[in-house]
């Protein structure tokens, strides 16, 4: 392994990290896969379900290409033991048992997206069913004995529903074991998370540190901001930009965030340098820059990561030809939006600013007009009838072909 | 089964009980027990160390024997899963794994002393290894999801040491599912056990209900306490009486307890009819009964459960010989103990009391002389070098066969 000095891995590594328990860890754990001359095992779980990526994921899934491109082996682990065993109580409809069939079926589905980042050479995907099934009531008391009540119990939900005498059922306290379990049959080196994964990467040490392993690095990096620019991108809240989007509407859907998000994005989702990005939001506080084409410059390098610098500049094209040279009509209405018809700051349903501005008759219609991929906003199409969209400033929002309105809010 | 009428069963069963849950539900049982001509499943647990019955342990399987007496069938449950495991934290030197072979020889020296009081062809031993131990990882898991913590935190010695911060290792959890679920596999209608059992007795009926069963009936008795009129008996103590001590020592030991346990243990540990105890006690209250008859009378019983009638009238005869014809010289010096030298109200540890009585001249000569033998309060062997011994009035100490006092509490 030609590696680079450890500083220069340590910088890249570092880029954007929440935090990392601990840089010093991580310094040593560098220094000892270079002495070794072997990669480190670096570690993600993810949960079986059927996976559909969007930007929000791919936060950490750079950063495990950022480990690949040092050298370093990344393994994917799929928690499958907890998918097939559902939800033991029966409560969660949502959590029915997955048959071996449906996951293998999901992990193909996930891998063929992750590969759009990951390089497959040096990607693993395991299942955690290989090592927790075949364990007996005895070793999980064993592995039981590693942790204590009082300690689960500091876990943040969890303390909150003991606080509010909510019932939290004993066999919950197996699940952050587990995911700690894996780090000690994988012998991670590091492990990548959300920093809402925070504990159960702690439990990680602590279990690797009981069965005698040098504990993993745990690397937390933050949840991705949506388009809306005020909760962390998912897929019910439609605030989404998936990686499997078209260009034309992934290009749109990045010139809809709020300026403010720019930074972020540029740091957690894209390849451009961090020097680079430096200099360019110094130009653009300078006034040097104009925020549209910095946002152009973003849109242009996330489409161009899933779908290629040609693909890229054609979006962008069509995106020129929608919005600054006239296929929108320039006698538009102007509708102003009261603040107390907004559901947060900056934040309105999407099927209430159809009917606040005049576009639709009802609610049931603007609904019918989502469903049928009629309704845009910015020239990006709405597909969720849920959505909360951002209204923050003035903005465009279309039904079909001619009806159009500017929104705007008070 | 020709059985008696239920309210002659429960009053016989009620006798000397601390607690039933329900009463109602044991006369539910025993009527549908009589109704399908099928006698009750009646548990009792117990840990696979070696066993050393004393009377202690005999008042609830003495309760057991009124089960068979009555029809019933009695299921011994050996905890060999446990003791298979040992002290998973490897914290407890006293709770080394055990081996399947000294689980079997435990089993089997268990076997010969409850034989001597339950009816062979009524009990069943039974091992929880038999359903623990193949249980998978999902089988836990799904018994985890039973319960909750807070459930479990109720527990009084749990919920004193998560209020002390003291840790609790959450596989401390599984000892009363564990527990609990003995009593679904063995489909108990009911558990005995001691007052102190009572949240795994309740833990077994929870579990019950979750598997569809109907809840076993909870019967609890008191803890018998020990010939210091303090403590519980226990080995460890000094203050019990062995089922398999000769009939003289039994006989000695019985006659050395406080005259206010008279009451209790011809309760819980003689087969003496109720309404004759009370007629006794109420002879004795009327002051037409002499407190040491009605001690001998007990020490006759009790004598006789384990090695017949005619070994304890000898065994009277002996005592009568050494306490009563004057094997002990008449002119022994009188020592007056004083208060602050007792351990507890009415207690001294043996070997203080010697070195204060001036038989021995260290407390290593009067440790010598127990581990000989040699040492005997009223006419009873002191085998324990630790053994806390009643001085709540005048007894005789004595070392070997010519050295005597008389020591009495200040």
């Amino acid at each position: 392994m030609k590696a680079l000095p450890i500083d220069e891995q340590l910088s890249i590594l570092s880029r954007g990290a929440a935090e990392i328990i601990s840089v010093e860890e991580l310094r040593s754990a560098l220094q000892r896969a270079a002495t070794e001359n072997r990669p480190l095992r670096v570690k993600l779980g993810t949960d079986p379900s059927a996976p559909d990526i969007h930007l929000g994921h791919t936060v950490v899934y750079r950063k495990l290409k950022q480990f690949q491109d040092l050298g370093h082996e990344v393994y994917f682990l799929i928690g499958d033991f907890t998918g097939r065993i559902g939800d033991p109580t029966g409560k969660s409809s949502t959590r029915k048992p997955l048959t071996r069939e449906e996951v293998e079926a999901n992990a193909k589905t996930f891998a063929d997206q992750v590969y759009k980042i990951l390089d497959p050479e040096k990607t693993k995907i395991v299942f955690n069913s290989t090592w927790l099934a075949p364990m007996t009531f005895e070793d999980v008391i064993k592995l039981a004995s590693k942790y204590t009540v009082a300690r689960m119990l500091e876990r943040e939900d969890f303390a909150k529903r003991y606080q509010e005498n909510k019932p939290i059922s004993i066999h919950e306290f197996f699940y952050p074991l587990m995911q700690g379990y894996d780090s000690v049959a994988l012998r991670a080196d590091v492990e990548l998370g959300g920093t809402d994964q925070k504990f159960n990467l702690l439990v990680g040490r602590e279990l690797q540190r009981e069965f005698g392993q040098t504990p993993q690095v745990a690397l937390m990096m933050p949840l991705l901001v949506g388009t809306d620019g005020v909760q962390k991108m998912s897929k019910s809240l439609g605030n989404y930009i998936g990686i499997d989007e078209k260009p034309e509407e992934m290009y749109g859907k990045v010139m809809s965030i709020p300026d403010e998000l720019m930074p972020n994005y540029y740091e957690l989702v894209t390849e451009v340098p961090m020097d680079e990005i430096k200099t360019i939001f110094a130009e653009l506080a300078a006034g040097r820059l104009h925020p549209r084409d910095v946002k152009r410059r973003l849109a242009r390098e996330i489409v161009s990561l899933y779908h290629g610098l040609e693909a890229a500049k054609t979006a962008e094209e069509t995106f020129d030809l929608v919005f600054r040279r006239g296929d929108i009509p320039e006698d538009i209405p102007l509708v102003t939006v009261p603040a107390e018809e907004l559901d947060g700051p900056g934040q309105i349903w999407v099927v209430k600013l159809l009917v606040l501005a005049g576009l639709v008759g009802s609610s049931s219609e603007a609904r019918r007009m989502i469903k049928q991929g009629a309704v845009k906003l910015d020239g990006v199409r709405i597909e969720e009838e849920n959505a909360q969209v951002e209204l923050a400033s003035e903005r465009v929002i279309q039904v079909g072909k001619r009806k159009f309105a500017k929104v705007v809010p008070a």
